[in-house]
């Protein structure tokens, strides 16, 4: 087994490999790993139960188990996330601007790949393919470190992709996978700035915190959304009813799912109990502040735990408000930055709401649920940045690439 | 003196303050804060002694003391900093793009102020004007940490920033110098993620490395220039020397000058000479591989060490190469990223040297000279980032914002 410079080092030599790729190379390989997952689908699955087996013997939780099982029906999913990113634009290479400087100095701004990308995850193996495909798409290295417990699935997977490569002249280290399952080397990986470019986690809360605290790497911050829907007094509350109901329970798992009603106290009286019957089809428990309480009875009274947590369940807080600034300023006050959504029928409050909610994506009169890749039209979706650098929101192919600005002179120098 | 935790927490409140001035108002607080500066000179200049003094009595280095010392005519240039500013377009509202999705809703991405940025700076006390200009005129609060050489200067200006600030019913909060001179203080700022999104180091090696290992707030990497020139066997050799003079002398101390030659074989017997003559102007040291020796006799022979030496002194190594495949190979191992230039007249080389090369700039027939924010028309500067998130090259002042997506609706749900 390498050491994890070793690793890094070459993923480094793969860049440049990668950088001089054409569109068609990189669409014909990505097409052909395609073919080869779905072909090679028994491999990948006796890899597979191995790890299953692994977590089994050791005694672990069976229903965390679905996350690390592969099927046919995953396998051939795989393959299709690829494909679809062969049908995708490659941004590489666009020139965004070019403009000549007074001195004749012509200079653009060209699209290149951030070079080489690392990618920490958990147990899901999926992520392995997805995460190779959206940085080979964009002409990127990848060094890859799943979760332990999927390790044999994970060294199947990139067996596969790597023979492809290969069968195409590419050389197969532009993807790496650390197969030490060593926290200490995952912590050692974090530091390779002399390597890597940027560090993207992808998983829970605390796989996130650990790389932002221990990473010198930059890092894109993924993160977790304990999302809002304030209800105006102006709302149209068969709307606003239809808008919590699908953002509260359509999928409850999700980052983009609301967790938070914030209602204006003229409208509580009318827009609650009606509010509380449909979501009684799920029976979503509700927490409210005394005001909510005092409408609805027999609910329980939120904490102020509550008005911070993401609960990821079929569990909705109800704050009530005096006005949109107590709204807002509530929002500001708990939100995590990720989708935020105003039921009104004022302009003022509209565009006041858009203007001064801080996060990656403010809704007027929709539900939460559409902040991602593919519903923003971007393609394809790497993760959703709640962190203000580089990328925030849903992020496609270009938030794994970089800018480099090229100049085109006939001999200039500076006074 | 607040403790670091109560003064990031001030700044945050001054986000949502900031985000909600016009440009009208933020113009109007640029200009009354330049004439501030300028009519209270004395004060100032008071204060600047106490820091020039306590230097000396501290027996430090004489020859730094400079970059710590504010005369009239240094205030005055802060002012003609901050006027400039003025003048700049509000990069902050305008939106990118808005399109249509086919279930109607209307998505666009508007930029944004970052929010609260954190500054880390050495002991040149005409950055806290130059920084509080910056972060202000894009509508962000921030945080100030100067070297703690020129706290008494630091303060005194802040406190004539404030000043104005209060007149102009803003709140003086959106600005915040950490006035703790203790290393754990600082250490302990660079992990406020809570209230601060993103660090800028600006200063030398030492200062970025520390910000890089020890933060955990997002950084915007400002780096050192080892900058290349290439000369290629069809190069103008009269262009190229005008270029490599330029580059290396012009100005010796700063991160685009050139501090190493890469020369094609075919035209070393050529240039060489000339060059040295030229260089010789100015007493510029060579050092140069075993070819260069070969020709110019009289020169040191460059180690391992020179080819990775931003000298940012009257010294140029030098390397002789035998095609532009070994030239970009050295550039690509040696470089850090920030400007590369080749001389040429073939279209080929050129193109693949633009390609090819790694670096925030790559130029063709051009000096390296021109890597900043001024001459790329850029308006003003932050610094040069040499990292690859979220800004590359020079940093102008959308370098300080970042984007949200808005979304209008009518009542959309996610099926």
């Amino acid at each position: 087994m390498s050491t994890i410079r070793e690793i890094c080092k070459k993923a480094r030599e793969g860049k440049d490999v990668m950088a001089s790729l054409s569109t068609v190379a990189k669409n014909k390989a990505l097409e052909e790993v395609a073919d080869a997952l779905v072909a090679q689908t028994d491999y990948i699955l006796s890899a597979n139960k191995k790890d299953a087996d692994e977590w089994k013997s050791k005694g672990k939780n069976e229903g965390m188990l679905d996350r690390l099982l592969l099927t046919p029906e995953r396998i051939e999913g795989m393959a299709v996330g690829l494909r679809q990113l062969v049908s995708l634009d490659d941004p590489i290479g666009e020139v965004l601007y070019m403009k000549e400087r007074p001195n004749g100095l012509r200079i653009g701004e060209k699209r290149v790949p951030l070079g080489v990308i690392g990618i920490i995850y958990e147990s899901r193996p999926n992520v392995t393919a997805d995460a190779f495909g959206l940085c080979f798409k964009t002409g990127n290295a990848v060094i890859l470190k799943g979760g332990s417990d999927a390790i044999n699935s994970n060294k199947a997977i990139v067996k596969v992709i790597r023979d492809v490569l290969e069968a195409n002249n590419i050389a197969p280290d532009v993807l790496q996978l650390i197969e030490s399952t060593d926290r200490e080397v995952t912590k050692e990986f974090m530091k390779m700035n002399e390597y890597v470019d940027v560090l993207i986690p992808r998983g829970g809360a605390g796989l996130i915190k650990s790389v932002v605290e221990n990473a010198t790497i930059p890092v894109i911050e993924t993160g977790t959304g304990n999302c809002h829907i304030f209800v105006d007094e102006s709302a149209d509350l068969d709307m606003a009813i239809n808008i919590i109901f699908n953002a509260k329970t359509q999928r409850i798992s999700v980052c983009n799912a609301c967790e938070s009603l914030v209602v204006h106290k003229a409208v509580k009286d009318k827009l609650l109990p009606a509010l509380k019957k449909r979501l009684d089809e799920k029976n979503v428990e509700l927490r409210g502040d005394a005001e909510a309480v005092g409408v609805l009875k027999d609910i329980k009274t939120a904490t102020e735990e509550d008005w911070g947590t993401e609960y990821l369940d079929y569990i909705l807080s109800i704050k009530t408000v005096n006005d949109i600034d107590e709204a807002i300023a509530h929002i500001n006050k708990y939100n995590t930055g990720h989708s935020e959504c105003i039921v009104t029928n004022d302009y003022n409050n509209a565009q006041k709401f858009l203007d001064k909610v801080d996060a990656a994506a403010v809704y007027v009169n929709a539900s939460t649920r559409f902040t991602d890749g593919f519903e923003f039209g971007l393609g394809a979706e790497i993760g959703i940045s709640t962190q203000k650098l580089h990328a925030r929101g849903p992020m496609g192919l270009k938030a794994l690439t970089t800018t480099k600005f090229i100049i085109y002179g006939n001999g200039q120098i500076r006074e």
